[in-house]
């Protein structure tokens, strides 16, 4: 569809470009912005433009951060001989509503995808391994994605850090708590029955 | 959510505002964007700033144009009689890819919403009674959504054009083409019914 503005075709081309955004909804966007006021949509382009040129990524876990030093990193309260590796800042997030994580975190920016040309290089694995090369780490939980590309990284990191490492786990995999068993897939239900632990030990105290 | 970027929170903010993006999606976008090239983002960044900064209307149809007056307008081989209202620029693509129509176009720019705060006055309006205040108009078609806003808007338009311009036309409303009757909803099917012509005006011959 040629647009009788380049101006419109390369906002609605660039718009395009974002995950699952199609040409179509991206002419929705910009028709939004256009109807918005001037000095919103320069604080809309210079809020995306300053993210990209002035972001920081924390020198120990690798999470974004406005500081050298994160807050979770630099927090003495926090358990500094764990570190728990996750995908990127979202699943920071999660975990720190959960209020169930007391350690520190590894913010990989991805996991392992041969599909899309990223390998443990593209990750931020180095700084993990240099990181608990340093000593005083007793445990490394490893919380990515139950997927494969997940189980791919988590298998690539567990060969790494054994040795390294005193512990490496991986969070637990099973039903969802207020999940009906009917529906829970096959694969999820098989794995938390052979994943069966002591009734004691299954029932919070 | 906190983040732990003031940055990347302004960032998720503003993508938030898009129409139909949740924070939870916004920070995907975020974080998608955070993981390209500074350029990228840059020409990302600019294309929107410059639309905003630099489109212009034609002056005749107020269609997004990067000339005074646009190319549909400015086309000799067009029936410059005939005026297709709509509401947006997609509506224009949409009816061009038809070729179906050859006349001219005149872009509302929305349609009457109170529950929005639209009223004519928000709308390139004046400009049309301007325009076919001028002369020279044989017929208006008004090509607006089949919706509570897009009926009030044809109503309107209709009692201020009867008198100045020869006709007054509407598109036409009723079945799909290629549709089964069991799928079409009643309200259609009802006014299909209503609508209904000469078998001979309703075969393309």
């Amino acid at each position: 569809m040629a647009l009788s503005s380049a101006l419109l075709d390369q906002a609605v081309d660039q718009l395009a470009t974002l995950p699952g955004i199609g040409r179509r909804t991206a002419m929705r966007l910009a028709l939004d912005l256009l109807r918005r006021e001037e000095h919103e949509v320069i604080r809309f382009s210079e809020a995306i433009r300053r993210l990209r040129e002035k972001v920081m990524y924390c020198t120990e876990c690798c999470n974004i951060s406005d500081r050298a030093v994160c807050d979770i990193c630099a927090n003495p309260a926090r358990d500094h001989t764990m570190i728990c590796v996750v995908e990127d800042i979202r699943d920071v997030i999660a975990i720190e509503n959960t209020r169930q994580y007391k350690g520190l975190y590894h913010v990989l920016g991805g996991v392992i995808s041969p599909m899309d040309g990223r390998g443990p290089d593209e990750l931020h694995t180095q700084e993990l391994f240099a990181r608990v090369g340093r000593g005083g780490i007793a445990e490394v939980v490893l919380a990515l994605g139950a997927t494969l590309e997940g189980d791919t990284t988590c298998f690539f990191l567990d060969r790494k850090l054994q040795g390294i490492v005193p512990k490496v786990s991986m969070i637990a995999r099973g039903i969802s708590i207020g999940g009906d068993l009917e529906q829970v897939d096959e694969v999820t239900l098989g794995r938390s029955i052979a994943d069966r632990k002591p009734y004691e030990q299954s029932v919070r105290r």
